[in-house]
């Protein structure tokens, strides 16, 4: 290891403080894009933190959506390489607040970790960015390539004005690599590499079956929304797991030989979670390499669902109205939008035409190829940073808008710094102080050595 | 017409905003059962009510339920019957509040009715009955037989406790009639008279799939309480209306000859219930006898559901846990407790043990002779009051635990405020003033009667 390199990992070390400050900070600001909540001042706060690097940072609206952070800083005189950092500011709802174990947005260390709502999806991980490029800045005197950030905030939404956005702003989002989400090290500890994520579509159904309730004593005459939305549902998908809407793995590509063989080299993921979430075994007792291999499967999962009366107690109506959000996870090529075609077609057969459907959100699947020199040389300094080699996922269970900088011709990387039990989207959500700390260390050399030419 | 019983109409109406004043001040006290609110207090101002009127009054605690207010007030001198009337304190929920054109608990006079949970079921009963012993009392100078008021607190939610009170205190119950709830008039203004009422499973499903909800990502390899309840619940009922639990409808009787006929005399509800309702047919397109007949089939109603999240916006997470609420309408001679083991033994067969069941309510149904002495004397003085035949309807879609009553020998009337669109267990629970007016002296003319030995 080199001498800078040496400054560079001591100064993020030394400045861990600042870091878990400006991360506490930005967590403290809620910015919950499913209800709206604080995106605005959450985007100012980014804008604000790029600002005080030097970057000219622009907060330029998104036609009816929630802002988008885009801001640029050149490289030292002769860098001639640009790198891009996407990034996301908003943040999936705290909601079931009182499984916290302290309150969301009231940022807190324990045992070494800090807790937030967004602590590692998405804040943690463009903390740790900055953190890379102030060390950077501080040993070098500059960036070793002209550096873009782009953070929207409406990730967890499923991104829908995002696609018009790029179209407006493709220019400025040229670079010769991208650096993106959802990496970090796995539970033995290894340094991970995504190569691949899923498609979504989002929708929610609803059923209006009565003007209003009724008293369940005409229970026999009435239509009823719950067994509407009941019967819909479970027109879709049996027991078996396998989704009954004609069409819907149609375009579903298994993975290549390259993809196999990545596969192959994962380890086994069964225990760790099925004591992550209390099961004796997992769904359809997949098991061994079936486990790693889920995840070139789409799916068609309930994310939730009410309708009638939920309170304590007993109340004998006959429920007028009910709705359920489902997302559906894609895999390469399914098409969200053929998807929401034939899940209506499907429902229109089955005599379900009085379920209405609303898109709540559509992405494309995308993918890396597993032998970009960028991953390479992801997975290169990865191995040093980590002192163990790098484990490449061939896809992930996730989604990110990954697809809009993959039509660009934009190779992908994902250095970052979860663990694979960080509670994102649950309660507890919480980024490692450590995996923070590394994750910087990796981002750094990993853009030294990209800005060096490798 | 008596110059005596014109003097008791007459002071039923000149007395009326006196009743309405009184009922105001009922429903202005909360008592939604369901989550144990104002249940004491309402108990009391039932028993002040009643003590007000020279009853002796006791509120006697339920084991482990709500309280139950018995009073007694013996007829005047040579009085020799005894009538009982049933009724109850508690009331339905009132959510969905904001369908409520005024407060639920701040009762208001519009258009000739009183608005307010409860303002028909059952307190409008309840005072309407005061009304009429008050007019009784003023015209007579007493009762003309012993009366007996048994008014309970757990009606709306299958009265659990009931059982085991009536146990301990059917001495005290004993009369020779009993004036039930669930009459009044139909929508073409005809006196109506209950002779059977629905027995009543009501039992709450929930699945715990996780310890915790997880991001959807995880999909494939994790169960989903939402789908499992949604398979569960699809195993119970399909589109086709016929449950498919194996046995449910092994005791069912068909209506006996005498039902058939009442049946047949009774006016269609298709379009009043459609109207009221926003529908353009009917479930099943039931029409003609077909609706009247529906009450002696048995329901599987979902009251309830909810799972997951059911906020703004999308949320991708797997649900750990998801509920319903099922009230099953049974009809002679099914019993609720051989419905629970058969609900439970479908469900352990269907692969669904992670269900678990919690029994919110079990009552048998029950039905009454239409040619005890009784109903013949109600027919008649309704034909008094209100000009026009009665209907007797041999099964209505309700329940209440009349079967206590019926198990003890007591005949059981029916006469009552309702007209069917009183909004019971819905938005806008209201009682006509005219309706309560006529309930009163229909109850008054009865009573007398029934005093006299008729």
């Amino acid at each position: 290891m080199s001498r800078a390199q040496e400054r560079v990992d001591a100064y993020i070390d030394e400045q861990m403080p600042r870091w878990s400050d400006e991360l506490s900070r930005l967590c403290r600001q809620p910015s919950v894009s499913a209800r709206h909540e604080g995106v605005e001042q959450c985007a100012s706060l980014v804008a604000e933190l790029l600002r005080a690097r030097g970057f000219l940072a622009e907060v330029t609206p998104e036609a009816g959506g929630h802002p988008v952070v885009l801001a640029q800083r050149a490289g030292l005189p002769g860098a001639g390489r640009k790198l891009l950092f996407y990034n996301h500011y908003d943040v999936q709802p705290p909601e079931p607040l009182e499984l916290w174990t302290s309150p969301p947005f009231e940022p807190v260390l324990r045992d070494g970790a800090l807790y937030a709502r967004g602590a590692k999806d998405d804040k943690g991980e463009f903390i740790a960015r900055l953190a890379a490029l102030d060390a950077l800045e501080a040993v070098y005197g500059g960036y070793p390539c002209d550096v873009t950030f782009w953070v929207e905030g409406e990730e967890e939404i499923g991104s829908p004005h995002l696609p018009e956005w790029v179209a407006g702003h493709a220019g400025r989002l040229q670079a010769d690599a991208a650096i993106w989400e959802e990496g970090g090290v796995d539970a033995d500890g290894y340094p991970t590499l995504t190569l691949g994520v899923r498609g979504l579509l989002y929708v929610e159904l609803s059923v209006t079956a009565l003007s209003r309730d009724a008293h369940s004593g005409s229970a026999n005459l009435l239509p009823n929304a719950d067994w509407r939305l009941v019967w819909a549902l479970a027109s879709l998908k049996g027991p078996d797991e396998r989704v009954r809407i004609p069409g819907f793995y149609d375009a579903v590509l298994a993975p290549s030989h390259r993809q196999e063989e990545l596969l192959a080299l994962l380890p086994g993921q069964e225990e760790s979670t099925k004591e992550q979430y209390g099961l004796q075994r997992l769904l359809l007792d997949r098991q061994g390499p079936a486990v790693a291999r889920a995840t070139f499967d789409p799916t068609c999962n309930i994310a939730g669902m009410g309708g009638g009366y939920q309170g304590e107690g007993a109340k004998t109506i006959v429920p007028a109205r009910a709705k359920c959000k489902i997302d559906f996870r894609l895999v390469p090529d399914q098409d969200p939008h053929d998807i929401l075609r034939k899940l209506r077609a499907h429902l229109d057969s089955q005599r379900f035409s009085d379920v209405q459907i609303d898109v709540l959100g559509a992405e494309r699947p995308a993918t890396v190829d597993p032998d970009a020199p960028v991953v390479q040389l992801a997975a290169e300094t990865a191995r040093e940073v980590y002192g163990l080699p790098a484990r490449l996922i061939p896809m992930t269970g996730g989604t990110t808008p990954c697809y809009l900088v993959s039509d660009l011709g934009i190779p992908v990387v994902t250095p970052g710094v979860g663990y694979g039990a960080n509670g994102v989207h649950g309660p507890d959500e919480h980024v490692r102080l450590q995996d923070f700390e590394r994750a910087a260390q990796h981002i750094a050399r990993l853009v030294q050595r990209f800005g060096a030419g490798q």
